[in-house]
Order: structure tokens, then C-alpha cells, then sequence
């Protein structure tokens, strides 16, 4: 079925969101020209297909035939769109992007040749991504599978990983705590900066600084602050200037840390 | 009473914690070796003294004459050392360096020139800080006093700032969230990956690149997610793979995140 190396191999990518963007963009850089993009917007697709110096369509019945199909979509989207091309395609090794999605909605949707092709990474579409630096988690139905979509994926990183279904949510789940919710904490602070009148900046070092960190400690030895030295004063008195949602997500997370850090002393 | 110039001024650290330690460690690089540690703790002082190459001592009274006194002690032990610092000092200008703690305390304990010298960074001994990345705020009794804190400063980096101490105390709520409650979330995620057996190390990336894209966006703007997409069922399963404290965070950063982004959409 599939007789070219990595090199000479008509990928597609469907869909033209985020994560689709920064990975027909590190592609592109790495030297593989998608064959196409497909998306539901003809807008994102065209934008994308732009970039990407290649043709586009928002007609999955009319995309091109293909060794690999990335998709790249929200998972609401996915089931559809893995029947849809399941249907279209019946020899192309099909892949998801999804860290919760388990690899079999593939087997349901009817396809032979499929596997997961997961880049742990937050992409927004103003910001390029430097795909050297992302880990990629790979899962596939068969050794021949796996195979290719690990030479894919170290085009543009030499991060690769192989990661289960179950690993996959967990990782993902590892990434809303580490990316999107220590951004909220950054929201958070942003918030209260702005009401007082201090640019936000003042604070990038600070947060380029407690990232740095985990380069040499564990979250646990880098935590520092009231809760992790039990400063009931300041806890007090920083509780009683917040109110809402940031007052409730103090003490909780407060007492996470406390926790933390006594079950660290017992050890 | 001040006759020198920041280059010759007497400068004492009382304290050798976290934050003592690497302050110490900044001013002797910058050619500014302090006169003399103090600490509670022999073990400490000596410790910091060596590393700055002057002498220690436990005995706030057995202290030589000093310019400028840098007081780096917990929050709960800052008003019996500034009690004991003015009535050893009457001349010399007192600083402590506590977010949360007002200016004021210096003129409860009876002294005559006094400010705060708050550097907002997360010092761990075991880490050296580039103190050239600091922002530090400066607030005083008064401008002869703030202009030697800030020259102070200025030699050890140069994002100095004027603060009032009800803008510090948001400074450092927002530091908190910034740092201290990221961390939690970076310490969350490493739970999860333990529990797994995979190695927080894949998360690098991503905490990097969710700390590098506030230089270029807000907050608001960076963020991603399922809660910044409104995917709830995602939400639902990452829910159900969650239990105790993790799960009440998860419920209510990401009703945060959600909120957030609606509001941003009226905008």
C-alpha cells in the first residue's frame, strides 16, 4: 500500500485551526509541502493553504488521494469527519491530534491504516510555534503504522514519544493543569494588576523565572510562597483584600500546597 | 546623617533565608559587599557570610554601625527584628523587603528613616537568581530615603519601581497567583504524569511555551483549552478522571476560564 518514505509522501492535513497552522507550518519548514488542506471553513482553509503553498478544499469528496491524513479538528467535529474519511479514503493511514480521544474511533469509523499523532503543545494561531521544541506522542494500530507517523513526527521534533490512549488523556490532562490553567493564574494576577494601576509586564520575570525553574528542581522543591511555609498572617490578610472566584481558588489552592508540603516532610 | 555614596555605604543583611541569600549574592557581584549578616540562625548567618565574604553574627545589638539595614525575615518575625533594629539604629536607614507588610511598621517601631525595598521574584537557595531579571519596589518615608533605596537597587537590576504599600500588597496577591498557584498547577500536573509513569520532563515544553507567550499576548489572549473552547464533553471526561482536591480545581479554574472568554466575546 504505502510505498514512499516520509520524503516523497502526499500528506493532508484536515482541518486549519490552531494546531493545524503551526503543523502545516513546521512541516512546510521541514521541507514536506502538504498535497492539501481541507477544513469546513473555507476561509481557515484558504488562509492555511496560503501558507502552506498548496491547494485547499472544503470538500473532503474532493481532496486529492494521500498516504497520510492528519486530522487536526475539535473533538466534536472528529467522529464526522473520521467517517467521512474513512469513506473517501481506503488505503491512507489516517491520524487524529487529540490528546482525549481514544485511538479506536478510528477502528468505528471503518478505516484500516490509523493511529494518534499528538503534539503536546499550546498553539495559537497569532504565535509560530517552534515544533523543535514540542513533544510529540505517537500511537498507532500496527508496528508498520507506528513506524511512518514516527518518521512524520521527527521531521519536526526530535521529541517523540510513545504514548497508550489512556497515557494520551492523562497527558492531556497534564497539560490543562501546566498550560491552561497556570495561564488562568496569570489571568488571575493580570486582573488584579490592571484594577490597581501596574502593568502587567512586572510580572514576566517573575513567571519566566518560576518556569525556569522546574528545569533544575521538581514542582515540589520549587514551590514557594505563604501556603508552602504556612503563613496563616499573610493568608489572612491576602484573603480578605479578594473576593468571587479568585478568593475561592486561593484557598483551594492554598490548601493543596499545605498539604503538599506536609506529606513532603513525612517522607 | 547619610554621607556616602550607595559604593561606600555600610550595608547590613538581616536575614539569610531564600531571599537574604540571593540578594547578598547579588550585591557582592555588583562590587557592594555588606558590612555584616545577621540571623537567628548561626547555621544561616554563617552559611550566607561565607558566600559573601563578611562576617555574622545572632546578636542584632553586636552589629557594627551601618548606612543602609535590608531586613529579609518572615512576615511573623519582621516587627520583633524591626523593633530591635531601631533601637539598635537610630541614624541608619531601615528597609524590609515584605510584600504584604505596610510601610508603617517602621514608624510603629519608633525609626526615623525607613522604606521598603521589595524584590518580586521566587527565591529557593538551591537556585542562584539572575537578580538583573528583578523587579524591585521601592517605597520610602520619604525622597532622600526612597533615591538611596532605588540607587540601591539600581545596582543589582535595572526594573526598579516606585510602589505604595496598598499597591505592593496586590503585587504580591498577584504574585502569588503568578508564580506560587502556577507552580501548584505545574505540581498538579506532575501528580497525574507520576501516577502514569511518565516523566514530567515532557511537560518542559509546554510550561515554557505558556510562560514565553505572555511576552507577545495577554493573558486573555493566550488562553487555550477545552474551558477557553467550551468543550464540555472533554470537561466532563477529564472530570471523570479526577478525584479530591484536583477535581475541585479543575471545576473551578475552568468555570474561570469560561467566564473569562464569555465577557472577553461582549467586549
Amino acid at each position: 500500500m504505502w510505498e514512499h518514505s516520509v520524503e516523497n509522501s502526499r500528506i493532508i492535513l484536515a482541518g486549519a485551526g490552531n494546531l493545524a497552522t503551526c503543523l502545516g507550518t513546521a512541516l512546510v519548514k521541514a521541507g514536506v509541502t502538504p498535497t492539501a488542506i481541507w477544513s469546513r471553513s473555507e476561509a481557515s482553509a484558504s488562509a492555511l493553504a496560503a501558507k502552506c503553498g498548496c491547494p485547499f478544499t472544503t470538500d473532503i469528496n474532493a481532496l486529492p488521494d494521500a498516504d497520510i491524513v492528519i486530522t487536526a479538528v475539535s473533538d466534536d467535529a472528529l467522529p464526522h469527519v473520521a467517517g467521512q474519511l474513512a469513506a473517501r479514503y481506503s488505503d491512507a493511514l489516517l491520524a487524529h491530534t487529540a490528546g482525549s480521544v481514544a485511538m479506536d474511533i478510528w477502528r468505528e469509523a471503518g478505516t484500516k491504516h490509523y493511529g494518534v499523532f499528538y503534539p503536546m503543545q499550546t498553539f495559537s494561531k497569532s504565535k509560530e510555534v517552534d515544533f523543535s521544541h514540542v513533544g510529540i506522542f505517537i500511537e498507532a494500530c500496527a508496528e508498520e503504522e507506528y513506524l511512518k507517523l514516527e518518521q512524520l513526527a521527527n521531521r519536526v521534533s526530535p521529541m517523540v514519544y510513545r504514548a497508550t490512549s489512556r497515557q494520551r488523556g492523562y497527558l492531556h490532562i497534564a497539560a490543562v493543569y501546566a498550560c491552561n490553567f497556570a495561564n488562568a493564574m496569570y489571568s488571575m494576577a493580570y486582573d488584579l494588576l490592571e484594577k490597581e494601576g501596574l502593568p502587567f509586564e512586572v510580572m514576566l520575570p517573575l513567571i519566566d523565572e518560576t518556569a525556569a525553574k522546574l528545569h533544575h528542581l521538581s514542582p515540589a522543591e520549587a514551590q514557594t510562597g505563604p501556603a508552602r511555609r504556612g503563613d496563616e498572617t499573610i493568608m489572612r490578610k491576602q484573603q480578605a483584600m479578594l473576593d468571587g472566584t479568585k478568593s475561592e481558588v486561593y484557598a483551594l489552592v492554598s490548601s493543596y500546597i499545605a498539604e503538599k508540603a506536609k506529606n513532603n516532610k513525612q517522607l
